[in-house]
């Protein structure tokens, strides 16, 4: 990339006393919390799979999605966010217009949750958009959230609603990054998977690497005003539920609690969260759906699998 | 990306006492050790720019480099290498065949140098190759070789021969992280770079970063057989110390030191290295040429400027 355009992102990038040597170097150089295990995600998006640059896709949108995701991915380890680094091919004849646009739309997200972007390669091509943001998080020694520790009797929490999130919605993640330290500091959460693919189908992620089985209570999934939304557009038989339950890019986080934690944490939330108590775990594999008259019946995950799989 | 080539790298990965999650989770959990800062950098190589898939050029060749590259990185900065997380996004129409050869070329290479694959994001596109890696190491407080310490007096070493690299060395990159480690331990380094982009150019960053002039004897410099080789092949007057000042794809270590240290290195140099001193460190800025007979003048910094810029 023109060094003037990296001159320039790097006189932006605000001072951190994190770093011990900034960007601009053949690598940066952080200072670790003392007593802290480092967390670390990647996520890679593509114009034409994840995004279409146009209309509303603005280069900032995908900047912001772009660190937004990697954040929720933390938020879903109970890790609390402290550094970034950003790796982009930027289409030739627009590079430095969209690269400009994908900072303005990641840096206010980082200085909200106390990210330092700590560096980046900058490189023009002449395909599509791609941008690949690695995120740096920590947490206490043995205190992250896995999804792996599930346990039958667990209450399933979900922090808020899902399903038509294509409407717009998933391009403007929020991460659930404060709740999740605050729900971490006062309640011992079992297991968490944040809901990128589909409610449905990261559960039953989380239930298949906890060896459990997920009910889910038909009737207490919280569907989003969305979801209601683009089952009257589309029009093809999907309903509101089954919206919410695989749309995924909900990007809200699912948790396993004991009850009574569950319990507290739906009575007294964060502030702004409002968590539904949606299902329970028990003994067995697999999901089941569990009707309002009590009815239990399979319920086939669904969601967005990477690539027509 | 389909799951079962997912499931298939997870299984594949080796375990390691450095992770307290091991990837698979929505995030990896690394143990830093103890009393280190953290090193971090990215790279990003996009097929038709970075390479050309096809005759010698495979999916192994590829993958070694994008992590050998950001070896190079921490290896510049005298960092110990630790960890790396690896995005992609593979051609559809042979996404598993090419996942599986990167992922060849990356393994072994991860092995020999002890970093632990922390995770990765696998997708799948209509567009060419792109591969991200993001390595982390570690190096202990205020120890990490910057770019911005060489001092007038400083000699210049470079750890190798130049240029030629694009003839095919420049995709079996060989990182020089045990031999940075160990003059790190034996010598007091003022600043550093590896040469990426050709060892004006990268001299010149140094220099620039540092405030300071660099002198550069020519009948010095270390010139690798394959300029020689370049030289004739292309026949259009580029010199083989042409080619060794500007070609780049080195991955040599550019180092300053004391005089002393300099002189204690090239007389007992790290195992299988061949250190050379081409120059030293003045006052003033830029750089300049100094010929056998002694006469100076200006050097015009040249390499591989990305972009055309």
């Amino acid at each position: 990339m023109e060094a003037p355009f990296v001159d320039w992102l790097l006189a932006r990038l605000p001072r951190d006393p994190r770093l011990e040597v900034p960007p601009g170097d053949d690598a940066a150089v952080l200072r670790p919390p003392a007593g802290r295990r480092t967390v670390v995600t990647v996520d890679l998006l593509t114009e034409g799979v994840d995004f279409l640059l146009g209309g509303d896709t603005t280069p900032e949108r995908v900047g912001h999605k772009a660190l937004a995701v990697n954040l929720s991915d933390l938020a879903a380890m109970g890790a609390r966010p402290e550094a970034a680094v950003v790796a982009v091919a930027l289409p030739r004849l627009s590079a430095a217009a969209i690269g400009a646009g994908l900072y303005a739309g990641l840096a206010p997200l980082a200085a909200r949750f106390g990210v330092t972007i700590a560096g980046g390669d900058t490189n023009t091509w002449d395909g599509p958009l791609v941008i690949s943001v690695t995120a740096i998080g920590s947490v206490p020694p043995g205190a992250a959230w896995r999804r792996d520790g599930a346990r039958p009797g667990d209450l399933l929490v979900v922090t808020g609603a899902c399903g038509g999130s294509l409407l717009g919605r998933h391009l403007d993640v929020e991460p659930r990054c404060r709740e999740a330290l605050e729900i971490a500091a006062r309640f011992p959460v079992h297991a968490a998977i944040d809901i990128s693919d589909g409610l449905s189908l990261d559960l039953a992620r989380m239930m298949h690497a906890s060896a459990a089985r997920g009910i889910v209570d038909l009737s207490r999934v919280p569907i989003h005003p969305d979801a209601v939304r683009r089952s009257r557009l589309d029009a093809d038989g999907t309903s509101p539920l089954d919206h919410a339950l695989s749309d995924g890019e909900d990007f809200e986080l699912l948790l396993a609690l004991p009850p009574a934690a569950a319990l507290a944490l739906v009575i007294d939330p964060p502030i702004g969260l409002m968590p539904v108590i949606f299902g329970e775990v028990t003994a067995g594999e697999g999901l089941v759906a569990r009707s309002a008259d009590g009815t239990i019946e399979p319920l086939q995950p669904r969601g967005w699998l990477h690539d027509g799989t």
